[in-house]
């Protein structure tokens, strides 16, 4: 890790930067500058006014993205604020171009307050084809993301939510294929209900899993203690716990075929995986320090591992979903990212391992799999024209 | 035109725009993201939060610059909205590419309200390294530059207003040199006293030219009628006509040296420019129809003529300033751009044209003189370091 940050500094400054911002076409004489230019640049303009969908046409909204941050929730860094977050976002936009050909751009506001950052976002919305959030604290993402999905006429996504859910989810798929159970049949324990931990359970309850443990920093998420819950962990109360069982996470986990943890490194022991239902599927996702190492896993009887690492089989990647979730959203003109995409999603990627490629240590695919972008975007447009 | 208008057009569709953004670092296998992204990533970002100032060292910020519009003033085209600008605004960024390596990003505003774009621009301001003000009607843009120039810890620029008056005080420096005349000693009539006539009126004034008539759609400048007068106006009132005539703009032109039109074609005849002092100076600039042709300019008796067209000699073309201008105010961390910067950028643009290459023919250097951005930024480099 330590050769990583030092790389990873040298890096950074040698380039001032991973970004740069090229022209598509020529500059070379004053014609060229007269067609890209003053007085020919006048005529899209014109045509825009005209019609306004001609936008997609003649500039960069069809395959521009921002990617947006308060700079509240950077990595596992926590508030370090808009400038120290913009390190991650340009390597977010570096990442849309890689795996996508998404022109990217970080926008770091200088604000916490959601109802700013949802004005702004709404008032630079013109100049981009999507919106991508990203580590924002929360609740208050969910109250942000979903204000503007609900007043922005183009995708708004917020990828700490819903990109691990997608990927999870498709993880999720292919691992209940190898283990030979239904979502229908199981019972999942979720570990952590912010950001990913909530769209994850809202993700797997509309996969169909009919029974699902909520916990956090207080314990299991139970109706009965709704009223002292934010709107977030109070949705969650009303579609996990269905008999509305108080027990702790060693107990829950006695009954679980899932565990997925999105909190904190350390909080599952082999004893706890040892006492799962048959074939345990294990997704300690806290990254780096997972909830439980891969190897006490392993050694408590997981009988499928994924993890966020990339050192260890099925490395559970956002880089798996976003790219090609945009794509698709863009190409599709979709003005939103419904739920339906997300599955979409979810199942397209799953599909890229075949029935016989699927084994315990292969569930999902590779980050650098050429052809994962293209599949989430294809699965996501078919779902749009659905 | 005509022409110009439809391969224009074909232009923007063929690559949906005119801009891309690229990664400078490698993002080939699970290493490279390891560095550009998480765990390494993570150094940058805890660097930066210790120590503010790095964000200069490991991200864009020390190279790029967001060029920001409402829309309202785009072109000759009026309030045509911010999508319809979006076309001008990357081709803007294109400019600051190929003249400065400046990596610009448009941001196009759905808001008019002067208020909210300066709270925009404050609030995404941690992004970038600079702000250029494109296209926004006057005399809201003087506010909202102004406004930003205080609040802002980065250089904030209103192209249509000070790029314009840089390059026309560049010319005109050179100009009286060919006529062998002093600004001290000169009388200037200014035609248009909106966003670019009320920026050159106050560097003409800096530069120390002590007669200056204004003109509007509602006549001359006058003290005595600033009680209806917005703001801009009043002050142009206290810098110019300073014996107080109130005359017409043919009267004003028979005491005049200089003619600059930022207004509108056709308010200059011949005969007005045969009225003027000897050898006139005359720089139309409305664009594309001046406010007297090149032919009937020389017929009246112009001994210089500047346009903003290309197919005359001296073109005084904004491009010709605002790249090395940010490329300096951007490589000395200034932390704005003040009026001995933008004087300093006119001296050293005008400087680039020797005695003995200077004619009447050739004021202003070239927009590809590849000399002209390395020049402009080396002298307001000089003038922050001063």
């Amino acid at each position: 890790m330590k050769d990583a940050y030092r790389l990873s500094l040298q890096l950074h400054e040698a380039h001032h930067g991973k970004l740069e911002v090229v022209s598509k076409v020529p500059v070379n004489n004053a014609d060229d500058l007269s067609l890209a230019y003053t007085p020919g640049v006048a005529q899209p303009c014109r045509e825009i006014a005209k019609n306004p969908d001609d936008v997609y046409k003649y500039t960069w909204k069809s395959n521009s993205v921002a990617v947006v941050t308060d700079g509240t929730a950077v990595l596992g860094l926590g508030d370090i604020g808009p400038e120290a977050a913009l390190p991650v976002m340009e390597g977010k936009c570096v990442l849309f171009k890689r795996f996508a050909n998404i022109d990217a751009v970080p926008i770091c506001l200088d604000t916490k307050d959601p109802k700013e950052i949802i004005e702004i976002v709404k008032k630079i919305a013109p100049t981009f084809g999507g919106i991508n959030l990203e580590d924002i604290s929360a609740p208050r993402c969910v109250e942000i993301e979903r204000t503007l999905k609900k007043e922005c006429s183009i995708p708004v996504f917020h990828d700490d939510q819903h990109g691990t859910a997608i990927c999870l989810t498709a993880a999720l798929i292919n691992a209940l294929k190898v283990v030979g159970k239904k979502a229908e049949d199981i019972t999942v324990v979720v570990s952590g209900t912010g950001a990913a931990g909530s769209s994850i359970i809202h993700m797997i309850h509309d996969l169909g899993v009919k029974e699902i443990y909520g916990f956090n920093i207080n314990g299991i998420v139970i109706k009965e203690d709704a009223d002292s819950y934010d709107f977030l962990t109070k949705e969650l109360a009303e579609i996990t716990n269905s008999t509305q069982k108080r027990m702790t996470m060693a107990e829950a986990m006695k009954e679980a075929d899932v565990f997925i943890g999105v909190s904190a490194p350390g909080l599952v022991t082999k004893e706890m995986v040892a006492s799962m239902k048959e074939k345990p599927i294990v997704f300690p996702m806290a990254n780096p320090e997972p909830e439980i190492t891969y190897a006490d896993a392993i050694e408590g009887g997981a009988y499928v591992v994924g993890t966020g690492r990339s050192d260890f089989p099925n490395q559970i990647n956002n880089v798996l979903a976003f790219p090609g979730l945009f794509r698709g959203a863009l190409d599709a003109r979709a003005p939103q990212i419904t739920e339906a995409m997300k599955i979409a999603a979810a199942r397209g990627l799953a599909s890229l391992i075949s029935d016989e490629e699927l084994s315990k240590d292969y569930i999902i695919p590779k980050a650098f799999d050429p052809r994962v972008a293209k599949v989430v975007a294809q699965a996501v447009i078919d779902e749009v024209h659905k």
